[in-house]
């Protein structure tokens, strides 16, 4: 057991598609302990996370509370009864979970919950670079998503942004493609996502030959991301992440939000090869992210 | 003079491109006088504006802050050497000007200055909405500004959101249209704004007979803002005023954003009339957003 005087600790989770991913952490961002469940259904996998946190505290001792960055839609409106929900996602089993509020009785803990990129992108300001007030975070896979901070706060509102299903203009060398997005067809996800990639071309876009015009084209869809994200949100720094994007992306990305903008935002970091640049944290933006959620959720619990 | 027992007064400008209109007033949102100013040339300008305050001191006393809603581009970043200016305007004589310092050293007051259109967001979430933590706050006019609060407040970052000037997708009836913005040719600015209108229809919205196509093709881009508002910011409310905005406009609005939004978004609030609706506080939410800038104006002058 920890003793009084110990700093506290918290329950971080990512709550992805394919795996949750636990840590246990403290306030200055070291992890102590970490373990990965596979996603199946709500009742086992969430069993799987309250077993693992509960026998932690033989090592470890009492949380202070629980932080999560989950996949979603995820009602985050305090007011509405179903607060903390996973909502209408496509993932099997998933649709009308209650997330945060099965863990918080389960374990006893205050739980903050937000979007998987709201938390990464909270994890990227906290830890990578805790200079900045606002920045968006962007991972591209499967699908693609957005998330943004502002003053330090994830942006909410009547739900969560979901910037991912912006539309944007077809590239002219990309009119024969329908677009891979089950709800809008060929906007941003459904034109630039891995899943739209292998739908059009057949491959990864990291088997794609480095002279076929697919690399013109997705630098040019994420490059209206960017523009997008300059004329919206006026970010202080733009990361891109996740499995589609190779690192010879990001100059051709930061040259084709220029192209879009065309001189209108005058500031000139937005020149800088920083400006658009890969998760410092790497892959550990959305589990830090939800450790450093769990920093902001309610009192500690009286132990 | 005041005495000390009286509430404090604050400043309020909204400083527009053809007028500055000044008042000042208390933290409950009372106005106790008013006076507006032709936007000439900055100096003689700037020094009505000064003369306007120096000289209420008689009367009220000396004022707490000022808060100023000005048209932009505005250097919001505390770390530039240029932080208060209104920068590259295309406002003849009003390039580079230094608004805030100019107006804080002259009158000795604490200065909080955001755009017109976030004051304008502002103004409306605190007196117009109060109940709510986020909007957007539409005007379409010679321009189309937008300005929004999260959390109770006004989105920065690097500069200040631009989203007038996002791309969207053509009208199918308004593909002969080049557009009338001098950066974007077709942005949202050159295509739906009053400038636009008039450049494309030689009149301005409101003479437009009532079967025009000009009304469904304006309810269409406006639609697209709103589709792309809720996917970028997700506010609680979206508020749409200015010269242009005609009342028939807004359930046709409502129509076309969803749908652009193809039932992605699941929030019920949305098919509400009330989710795009006229601003509650009609041509005074910029100068009472101004006077809720002033409250947040650092700390009082000692007098």
């Amino acid at each position: 057991m920890t003793k009084n005087t110990d700093p506290p600790l918290f329950g971080a989770i990512e709550a992805g598609g394919t795996k949750f991913l636990c840590a246990i952490g403290n306030q200055a961002g070291d992890i102590v302990d970490e373990a990965r469940f596979e996603t199946r259904m709500p009742h086992s996998t969430l069993a799987e996370v309250r077993d693992y946190f509960e026998s932690s505290r033989a090592k470890f001792g009492v949380l202070t509370a629980l932080g999560v960055g989950a996949f979603g839609p995820l009602d985050l409106n305090p007011a509405s009864p179903t607060f903390g929900f996973i909502t209408s996602t496509p993932k099997a089993g998933w649709n009308n979970t209650d997330l945060a509020g099965t863990l918080g009785r389960e374990l006893q803990l205050p739980v903050s919950l937000d979007t998987d990129v709201n938390a990464a992108a909270l994890g990227e300001l906290r830890w990578g670079a805790p200079s900045l007030e606002s920045l968006a975070y962007v991972t591209v896979g499967t699908g693609i998503g957005v998330g943004v901070v502002h003053h330090g706060r994830p942006v909410h509102g009547l739900m969560h942004p979901e910037i991912g299903h912006v539309s944007v203009r077809r590239h002219p060398d990309d009119l024969g493609f329908a677009g891979a997005c089950p709800f809008h067809g060929d906007c941003l996800e459904g034109l630039a996502s891995g899943k739209a990639l292998v739908a059009r071309t057949g491959r990864p876009l990291s088997d794609a030959p480095p002279d076929d015009p697919i690399w013109v084209i997705e630098a040019d869809y994420l490059g209206q991301l960017c523009a997008l994200l300059l004329l919206c949100h006026s970010p202080q720094r733009i990361l891109i992440g996740g499995g589609v994007m190779q690192s010879r992306l990001y100059p051709d990305i930061r040259q084709r939000m220029l192209y879009w903008l065309k001189d209108y935002v005058s500031a000139p970091e937005i020149k800088s090869p920083g400006y658009i640049t890969a998760p410092a944290l790497s892959t550990r933006s959305g589990i830090m992210g939800a450790l450093h959620l769990a920093h902001s959720a309610g009192p500690p619990e009286v132990t």
